[in-house]
């Protein structure tokens, strides 16, 4: 009779080995942190005996899940925003917070927050990308859980590095930091291709070879990520990515590859890329369904990924695996696809051959690491059981167990859960803790959303700040004639002309003051009429005086300009104004001196909303009342000359006038 | 102070009310069956005491969910077989099993372990069709639920009727004895436009109208009904129904709706007819995604169901309102379809109306019925809260929150499930006796499962039994001009002449003994050598015995036919025998008498897989030693006049003949 640290008494044992064996009545002897023997309950008991016995009669006894792509501290982000399309949940709201609130203290708190969660629905092993990866690394050996894990390489700012070179030399440190540990593999994650240069990329494969490490990246998650790259480059990512030499690091995974052609996933069957297939995120921000049957027949690993919990919004691999089952089966087609044992192949074997630790986990198997799971199959959502097939009893766990079914986690030999109490994790303390963060990020977010202009600066580059006042009016021109006689007049010197097609949208604010934020195209056209280039800005305006001089409006604005990097799309979903307007017109602009004093001279044909005849616009830039006094008395000459009684001046912007009744 | 029955005390109630008011620290206070009143706590106790009070602190308190489309006894054949195309799971397994054990005992059962289930997991209404519906009323409303319960209509025989007149009268017995009902509503279900006639859906029509019931039918689930449907009658399933006249009833519940159009939706929406989706069952059957985003921006009423969980595998509705919301963001692809508070709208407020029951639940409201769930939202996995945005609450509840973290729910005012304790039914002695039925189950199918002929007879309309002696020879035929000779000689008198190409395929067994199953296609050639008639079977072989007389073989066979009224690729997933082999061949065939005594001669062409030449088969059948005799002296006589050498005499038929080496 032989001593070990622990037995698994009873349970049906689904072992996921090469034989895919299933043990009714079975028993697992774990000395230390490996597993010394399986088998029939009676033999092993028979044959083995220790202090600790948990009876696991009535559970299924299987191998640890593997969480194949996740980003663990971002459990703290977990519904901060959702039912967003990607760009604007994540450059207007994780991005924002990211940059605010990523810290050393966020990346443990959130670890500590994702250990306990994957503990409980039964996942023993995972593989993280994101920033502070030694704080990821300390507290994930504190809790006790196996990880391959990713310190991110951007090519711009990231929040633990400045620039790229810090977040490679910060990679470098972090894996001679931990190595060799027993429970962390410390490694590189270069985000994606478009978030990184070839020359990042190399970098990256460099350091992994270096130390001989797997590495993981995002690939080909949305279908405008492909369309870019054959833009930029002619060619689809995969093949690019290659090029770049970093599929000769043995053990790449490459989370998402949801639009994948057959030639990529030949690449990938060839260089031994295992992909990090994540259902519910792709699902989620509408990335689509990754092609994973023909993945598989075609030799890819795939494995399965939660992805972080702010795009899913859980670390649930039960839900997981069974959204993978399902999906498959309706791209194409075909119900046979991906069965249940096939997904839970994906979930445990694949997973561990993905983040190369499949020679120690994966499996239960004799001389493996103990990292054990026991699932209770009494609940009634579980009865009854049928036993003529032996594909049930996968089809019970992959279309029926839930992950709160997990009874007892072990991992690397040790209880991390027993009777679903966690023993290396202060769960209430940390989820006080995470609570606290979620205040102060709500404080945070509530302030912006109740400013547009906090919201502005939020997703832009750069917003300059114009704060100005200004004389303006504007009129209907009856006769466009005239204008020629003003520009030729001789107190007039043009100093520059142009042609505007423009197209505005407003998002209008009555919170917390009035205000609107408008997207401006402007089509610029040369003589032969033809758009010679096409610029896009926001304008955030705050209207803050209005006062007449001689009929004049004298107006004082805090106006902040900001080039448009995204769609206007974006901006709507983003902004959620109550009030959007959109305006076209044709606009020719002057820029003047009238007697030597500078003006800006519109002539604008307004096309949407359709409005009879032609406007004019006259605008100057004022300091102090006296100068505006005189600029005003200089607009009423100007109009004189144009014929244009000051009774036709119109005080709005078009904005107003436009106004539906 | 006014006392009640129940006081809920303190968590954040989800009303889900026209307004839909989120009240953070509410109460709600129950007497009897209704809700009295409901606000911030602070003023329900002010006004209110009971002796029930049940702290709710950490919870979201939230009307219960309504199951829109499921077939409750089911739960007994939960994973019985899955990963199958839906006909080959339905016809191959789940019909063949209900034939044999659906019975009143059968559906009681079944449905107190679903009513079982889904207390645990926040149901308080479900919308069921199944056999033996009194049944399930009867152990519905012991367990407390309330439910919409169709009586299935068929045009063929069902488990509970011998005839559809049968149903209709079951049906009509069915709402007498339980109107009026404060948990029942009693009514039938045409089971689906393709197993109705146009007169069973009037039937159908009428007693739903005679009564004032809703009624349930499945629509449009898969591609293969639509098409059906168009070849059959020139339209699509919807106005093929409306034609019937039964979107007159007030209150028809589609199931499913997967393959609709617009048109569609839009008679659906003008008709008040409602949706139930079913997106796991959809999924896992491979029928489609349902185009649910379009539907609701159309006004149709869409609710959400599990389906049964025979095909699902359970009844878990926070699973189906999670795939709901996601799976509608990528048909079309956008991430904003069915925001979470949609998706819970739609299995509570929605799922209401289409069972006809919105006057009285789906919402949190005074004088509305007290069916409330309410849910831990305290786990790892549902931390932390963010209260900034006001669609905080119906993320996490929609895709954060397990339908584990239901801790106590209640329908009709009284309390189903206490801090996960189920009071109304004795969930043990339930499971253990499913466990007996599955367990009977098994056994039934083991057999037929290890049999191929158990398998063929359960498949088949009628399996005629046909054993057979037959001598046979089968040789290499050199000279096709000889076979004229043989047909114009003296002796012969040709009955019958026919031409035929036929397809065959083998499913080739071993165990319990060798034998095949072939699936035959001839195709009858004319004159002119077109394509006649096509006729497909089936024909089960074990060869029993085999002997030689005179150099020609003497078989025993025990041979099965049976019509083949599904596609050859049915039969194959059916099957799933060890090997599998095609033939084909073109086939002369005389009837003939040789000297008055009958003959079949076969001149075959093998075309797949190649052979060089033709072959010659000359068959009879016989009865005893005697006959096979005398009739193998006839054959070596024809033979000769074909000048065939009995050394080219070939023993093999064509399967072993072409096995690959």
């Amino acid at each position: 009779m032989q001593t070990v640290d622990m037995i698994l008494s009873g349970g049906t044992l689904i072992t996921m080995d090469d034989e895919y064996r299933v043990i009714a009545d079975g028993a697992i002897a774990i000395a230390g942190e490996k597993i010394a023997a399986l088998g029939p309950r009676a033999d092993i008991l028979a044959q083995y005996s220790a202090q600790e016995v948990i009876d696991c009669q009535g559970h299924y006894v299987l191998p640890g899940l593997i969480n194949a792509h996740t980003h663990v501290p971002m459990t703290l982000l977990r519904g901060l925003a959702d039912d967003l399309r990607l760009d604007v949940w994540l450059m207007g709201y994780v991005m924002p917070v990211e940059r605010e609130f990523v810290s050393p203290q966020f990346c443990r708190l959130g670890t500590l927050l994702a250990c306990a969660e994957m503990i409980r629905s039964g996942v023993t092993s995972f593989c993280d990308m994101y920033y502070f990866e030694a704080e990821i690394a300390k507290a994930t050996a504190e809790v006790g859980l196996r990880a391959v894990l990713c310190e991110t390489v951007l090519k711009f700012q990231a929040p633990d590095a400045e620039t790229y070179e810090d977040s490679l030399a910060l990679a470098e440190a972090f894996i001679q930091e931990w190595q060799p540990h027993p429970l962390i593999t410390p490694t590189v994650g270069p985000h994606a291709p478009y978030s990184n240069t070839q020359e990042t990329l190399r970098r990256c494969r460099e350091l992994a070879l270096k130390y001989d490490r797997p590495l993981m990246i995002h690939i080909a998650e949305t279908e405008r990520e492909v369309e870019d790259n054959m833009r930029d480059y002619g060619k689809t990512v995969v093949p690019w990515v290659k090029d770049t030499g970093l599929f000769d690091v043995r053990g790449v995974i490459a989370a998402h590859c949801v639009h994948v052609d057959e030639h990529e996933m030949r690449i990938m069957a060839k260089y031994g890329v295992s992909v990090a297939h994540c259902p519910s995120a792709n699902l989620k921000l509408a990335s689509g369904i990754a092609p994973v049957a023909q993945m598989l027949e075609l030799g890819v690993n795939v494995a399965i990924g939660t992805d972080g919990p702010a795009s899913n919004n859980d670390l649930d691999m039960f839900e997981e695996m069974r959204l993978a089952a399902l999906l498959a089966k309706v791209r194409p087609i075909d119900p046979t696809a991906v069965a249940a044992r096939q997904a839970l192949t994906m979930a445990t074997r694949n997973g561990a051959k993905a983040l190369r630790l499949d020679a120690v986990t994966g499996s239960l198997e004799v001389g493996k690491l103990a990292d054990v799971i026991v699932v209770d199959t009494r609940g009634s959502h579980n009865s009854p059981h049928f036993d003529f097939n032996p594909n049930a009893v996968y089809s019970q766990l992959v279309y029926a167990t839930k992950s709160s079914d997990v009874r007892h986690t072990i991992c690397h030999g040790k209880l991390l859960m027993r009777d679903r109490q966690l023993l290396t994790v202060d769960e209430d303390a940390v989820k006080a803790e995470a609570e606290r963060y979620a205040a102060e990020v709500g404080r945070f977010l509530r302030v912006r959303e109740g400013d547009p202009l906090s919201k502005l600066v939020a997703v832009s580059l750069g917003v300059e700040r114009a704060e100005s006042f200004e004389i303006q009016i504007k009129a209907r021109l009856d006769n466009p004639d005239r204008v020629e006689e003003l520009l030729s007049h001789s107190d007039v010197e043009v100093i520059r002309a142009v042609h505007y097609r423009q197209y505005d949208t407003y998002f209008v604010f009555t919170e917390p003051e009035p205000s609107w934020v408008r997207y401006r195209e402007d089509d610029k056209i040369n003589a032969k009429g033809e758009v010679e280039s096409v610029r896009m800005r926001l304008t955030y305006t705050i209207r803050e005086q209005e006062r007449r001089l001689e009929d004049v409006i004298l107006l004082s604005h805090s106006r902040y300009i900001a080039p448009a990097t995204q769609p206007l799309r974006f901006y709507r979903e983003y902004f959620q104004a109550p009030i959007e307007r959109s305006l076209q017109k044709e606009r020719r602009r002057w820029r003047l001196l009238y007697k030597g004093v500078l003006f800006f001279l519109n002539v604008d044909r307004l096309i949407e909303p359709a409005a009879d005849g032609m406007f004019i616009e006259v605008k100057s830039r004022t300091w102090s009342l006296t100068d505006a006094q005189n600029k005003a008395y200089y607009v009423r000459e100007m109009l004189d000359i144009l014929g244009i009684d000051m009774a036709e001046a119109v005080s709005e912007g078009y904005l107003e006038m436009t106004q539906p009744s």
